[in-house]
């Protein structure tokens, strides 16, 4: 294989296709006490068991949370999945927090330091942490930082493989290609490290130790990266495997561990790692090590560093190489490396390369940077969020103290080490609790299915979007597996009782058959008849409809109804919008939607429609914008309540009530901005779990019963919830099949009802 | 109580309401061998146990069939109802036949009539029936008929009582409604026997005896109705209820009871009777018992005579009563309704009315029939039916001739009483055989739901439509509740499965994890990265299509895929169609639908598109008008398949292939004349069940499993259908979670796979 053999590829595809790959994340953060100790707490129970939870587990010790994403197909999806992890590993600790930094926080003595625990099925991972411990100290071990996991798509990799037609297998293919990027990746990872590394001191409670040379130094040192310099988590000793071919590489490490340098071949560390997934014959991705934890963003990184890290491996795989390098080669980049880390600082200081020649690193850094965006113009790659990282990568080149380390540094110096990092823990963990509603980088799904997500993250099942339009995803763990549509939709109830739920004739006829009661009426597909029936409805409140209907268009309510006229009236009104009408019985009172999992009521809340209360000095204007200002509030359903509108809507219903938006309200007095009690159009939701009478949750119960159903959204009108029921203060509108989860846990008034948890336990994934 | 009380119910209500009610009908015929025999062996055994079976019982006799329709809101669909019965009863008979008339067919001697026979809990039911040999003789138990049973609508009633607002209960006003109801239609049944009645003769092996004069007569007798005569089945001596109150009329005949007139009050035969079913304090509804089997139509019954019979109860409930009807009026009235039944045959008599005036017959049934059509005038109802049964039996009066039963005197005179009855039962076999897909009422309904219901009454499993636009259904057998809507989308599929059925992208994705092989490819919303794929895709068989596409519209089948250019203007012409295209490879071969039951494969069919082929003789048009002559070919999706076109489609598609509908196609030559294979286009439904290797037959059951549905019709393309399953023969298009049944149970070619038994298998409703 030739050295230039990626050469051809540039011909063999052209555009974005280019971008196609998984992208993985794994962060380690510490967990200390508020003083910026380091916890000597046990990992959080709710996370169980360390060796089968997907997402969150344990690294060398017990205080050092590990937080991992499964392979996501775009950077934006990876890094809001961590940062969704990292929120709920927040919110799970109590007067703890995430220690925001690779270098630890206050250590106590090494042995204090307490290594993770496992139960019997974790024997070996303890005994191995116990010798790393010994052999390299256990401050060393919590070193922290990030994972970047990346394979190109096998579309991507097929589509060059089918077009370049090399002498070889697509698995031995694959293989060159990530074995080349692998190389390159650690040739020129000094060149991130020099942008985005950000390790530059240390707490005068850590011990640092030169690997290359093993003696402590000062804890005084201030660097760019100490945790990429050779103060950081390293092998003792020079270790170099072969990377020329898959192989070579095994048997290189092999033989470091026959001649004992390695207890196996796990030890090795290297900041780039082939990774072998699809049994020990072939790579299926590479791992970058590099990356320290940017303490100025809550997920640890920022999207320009991951965009110029895939940027980097394409880089990688289609630049030329400079040699083929052997353990000499690697040796000189290590130390070189190792330079920029330490020194990179400050200083544009004039560095050796691997070949011994003195020249300027910035000079090569922007070099490398250019090429990289010739090389993207090249392949005709147009996405903005490479342009943008490469880009602020070049700024960074052209202005070293716009490095993210400088900022740190500068708050550091304000305020120590300890307490500036314990400012930005505490800072976002408030951010955490703000929107402890959403799943970062899916918030186009419905909050329902976030959530959801959320719960299944808490509880290690893992998931996979099927079609995210749809909010079809898919639940796993330890065979379990749950097909799962906008949130409630489960394989828990049968297709006929979806059916039954969604007909309304069918619903209220085995309601009704049940004892239970629904507001009667009857279908009508002929205006004569139905105002013939004014004979029979004659004095009994009736609601007169179209039998499909919006917003209550062509609905007449009468309360009296004495006059055949003004029936016929309605009927007439009915029939303009639908060719089938509804005569129903008016039941007076308030809706209430009533959430059943399993025969118990989870959750009652009653929906008000959009409203201010007066202060007697704010107009009606005012009150709304001062209301809009609550973080429940949004815009187009990506929050639990969305903001009051001032619109024509609003306008007019005010308007028949003698008011505008100038009007200034009573003290106290409640003002309504619309008919319809929508969430969506500014209305409350208010949680009244605890406050309906039990009566009324047996009614609810045996609804659902009746219709056989275990997940439903059940809507019934209370003329009086103050009241116990009876056989004539409620009646059941009807059974949602699809009710929205979000409203129960995020109301404007009351509660969290954790109607996801609940789901969760109702799909058997219990904790 | 007035004897014009419901006079002021007139102005109560006006219109067709006044036509609520509820309609059953019960029917007797006795099951014949081919010479007219009655049958001497057992009732079906496939009917189960007669006491619990809803629909298909026996009478006295084991021989004697009796069919019951549950209460139905009009009468077409309770004809209908009864029709589908005897069609199911006759199609399971071997060898035998439904006698079509009330008068027995060849009897054997009293002793050898078969008694019903029943298990140990119905022994009271055998030995009543014992009782009844003894004291009536068996050949007089075997007089058939037809039972009409009727209610008004609760709503109906409700309108009238709230109307009238009576010093009474509304139960009380009921049973005040229904027993003048009762009494008119004792006084005037003899109109309906005028006009309808039909057992004119008796086989020689009958045996007749007057109950009032208890002798036997000459069999020769030739009368209108011998049923309803003194001949026929009536309790001996006169018995006389009190039917001035509920509690009169049941103490009256307790009174007969203690007589020992009769051992219990089942034993009182009343041509017209009040049914107690909610209580024994109240009238549930009314029964017509005189209505003789009407020999000149399958159902027994028809149309008219059941309209006239509805139109009697509404003018006996509203016409003005002649006196109290007692004991004395009643045997008055018997005589006289007896002397029509005997002598109103042939002459116009001078009868004696129930005051000993003489007056003429024809004159009173025709002031009868001008005072029903006033009554329905006054009303304003408005409804065909009625109207043309009112004409009807109008014209009978002024036409004695025409009545029904001189058409079946006349057959018996040309070919003997056996003979012509043994004639019609063959005819109407053939009929029952030629049908034997519909639900006679309920034809709107789909075909699928209709044999469904067929086998539902097979099985004695009783069912309710919920809602008949939807064909929403609800089957019920000994506490097995089943909601079924379109015939198979039911409770045995969980929600979840059906929602990845519906999702392409996801029945793809699970089927592809699970090793079998799907229809590759990918979805674009984006023309440029659909075009770049055409690096990945060269010379690979593809089609090319839009999301969505009806009819074929938009989808290109690139079969080689060498050109570039032609590749990306099949993307351009599917973005034209939808903005989301798909391209998946190309799989060449036949598409066949397996359909699967609970892990079997229970039918599998394959359908080509419209088709003729040649004689060497006649033109596509003459062909195509041959072949639409199969019965099993209609319109409007009410037969299995339907009618070849020839229209506008089919000419365009025959003149791509340079011909016309006038071209003569050679013998054997196959003429296609659509290009797509839709059964409703007048594709061809063939049957390959038993013609597909077991290989596709296990991939089909592995696809369901592995998407965990019970019910599916999975579609399949198959290179090769002679040769086995292979990893590149085969790929499964699509799993449909709502499959037609009928297609399998009535194809063109092949066996009829009783998809509807396999149903109701799964349903839980066993043989």
């Amino acid at each position: 294989m030739e050295r230039d053999f990626f050469q051809s590829a540039f011909n063999s595809l052209k555009g974005n296709s280019w971008l196609d790959g998984l992208f993985g994340l794994e962060k380690e953060n510490i967990r200390v006490d508020k003083r910026g100790n380091m916890a000597q707490t046990l990992h959080p129970k709710v996370f169980g068991n360390k060796l089968k939870h997907p997402y969150i587990t344990t690294d060398f010790s017990e205080s050092q949370v590990e937080m991992i994403t499964p392979p996501l197909p775009d950077i934006r999806q990876a890094l809001g999945f961590l940062e969704t992890i990292h929120d709920i590993v927040s919110l799970e600790l109590t007067d703890e927090y995430l220690w925001p930094q690779s270098i630890p926080p206050i250590l106590p003595d090494d042995e204090l330091i307490p290594i993770a625990q496992y139960g019997e099925d974790g024997k070996a991972d303890r005994q191995y942490r116990e010798f790393l411990s010994q052999k390299y100290g256990a401050k060393n071990q919590m070193f922290s930082g990030i994972h970047f996991n990346f394979s190109f798509s096998d579309k991507l990799l097929q589509t060059l493989y089918s077009k370049m037609n090399p002498p070889l297998t697509f698995e031995e293919f694959k293989d060159v290609a990530y074995l080349k990027t692998v190389r390159q990746l650690l040739r020129m990872r000094w060149l991130y490290i020099l942008l985005y590394g950000n390790s530059p001191v240390v707490d005068s409670t850590m011990t640092l130790q030169c690997k290359l040379a093993p003696y402590p130094i000062d804890h005084n040192v201030v660097a760019l990266s100490i945790r990429n310099s050779c103060y950081g988590y390293q092998n003792i000793g020079e270790l170099y495997p072969d990377y020329s071919s898959v192989i070579n590489f095994k048997s290189s490490i092999d033989q470091m561990v026959r001649e004992q340098k390695l207890v196996a071949p796990k030890e090795l560390y290297t900041p780039v790692r082939p990774k072998f997934i699809n049994g020990p014959d072939h790579i299926s991705y590479i791992e970058l090590r590099f990356i320290d934890i940017d303490p100025l963003t809550k997920a640890g990184i920022t999207k320009e560093a991951l965009h110029f890290l895939h940027a980097m491996c394409l880089y990688g795989l289609l630049s030329d190489e400079a040699d083929v390098f052997e353990a000499n080669a690697q040796s000189k980049a290590n130390k070189y490396h190792g330079g920029v880390a330490l020194y990179g600082l400050n200083t544009p200081p004039s560095v050796v390369d691997e070949n011994g020649v003195q020249f300027n690193i910035w000079q090569k850094a922007s070099t490398h940077i250019q090429e990289m965006m010739d090389l993207f113009q090249k392949l005709e790659i147009k996405n903005d969020d490479y342009l943008k990282s490469l880009l602020h990568s070049r700024y960074l080149v052209e202005n070293p103290k716009k490095r993210n380390v400088f900022n740190v540094l500068e708050g550091i110096l304000k305020i120590g080490y300890i307490p500036y990092h314990m400012k930005m823990a505490h800072d976002y963990l408030e951010e955490s609790r703000l929107k402890d509603y959403n799943f970062i980088g899916l918030e186009d799904m419905e909050l329902s299915t976030q959530i959801l997500l959320r719960e299944a993250i808490r509880r290690g099942v893992s998931f996979e979007i099927l079609d995210r339009k749809e909010n079809f995803i898919r639940l796993v763990k330890t065979g379990n597996i749950q097909y799962v549509k906008q949130a409630t939709k489960t394989s828990l109830d049968n297709y006929a009782s979806i059916l039954a739920m969604e007909n309304k004739l069918v619903t209220k006829k085995i309601l009704a058959e049940h004892g239970l009661r629904v507001a009667r009426g009857s279908e009508y597909t002929n205006a004569e008849t139905a105002k013939s029936d004014f004979n029979l409805l004659q004095g009994q409140p009736v609601v007169v409809k179209p039998n499909q209907t919006n917003f209550g268009i062509g609905i007449t309510i009468l309360k009296e109804n004495r006059d055949e006229l003004t029936f016929q009236r309605a009927v007439d009104i009915a029939f303009e919008h639908d060719s089938t009408i509804l005569i129903e019985e008016f039941i007076p009172g308030k809706e209430f939607r009533f959430f059943i999992i399993d025969n118990e009521v989870v959750g009652i809340l009653h929906r008000e429609p959009a409203n201010v209360t007066g202060d007697g000095l704010k107009t009606i204007q005012e009150l709304v914008e001062m209301k809009n200002q609550d973080p429940l509030r949004g815009k187009g359903y990506h929050t639990p309540l969305e903001k009051i509108q001032l619109g024509e809507a609003e306008s007019l219903f005010l308007n028949a009530q003698h008011k505008h938006f100038d009007t200034v309200p009573e003290m106290g007095e409640t003002i309504y901005l619309r008919e319809n009690s929508n969430i969506s159009t500014g209305g409350d939701s208010i949680d009244y779990t605890d406050d309906i009478p039990a009566s009324y949750q047996r009614i609810a119960l045996e609804a659902a019963k009746a219709l056989n159903v275990r997940i439903t959204g059940l809507d019934m009108m209370i003329s009086e919830p103050a009241q116990e029921a009876n056989d004539h203060n409620y009646a059941i509108i009807e059974l949602n099949f699809n009710p929205a989860i979000h409203i129960h846990c995020h109301p404007f008034k009351g509660k969290d009802r954790k109607l996801n948890e609940k789901l969760m336990d109702a799909l058997g994934y219990w904790l």
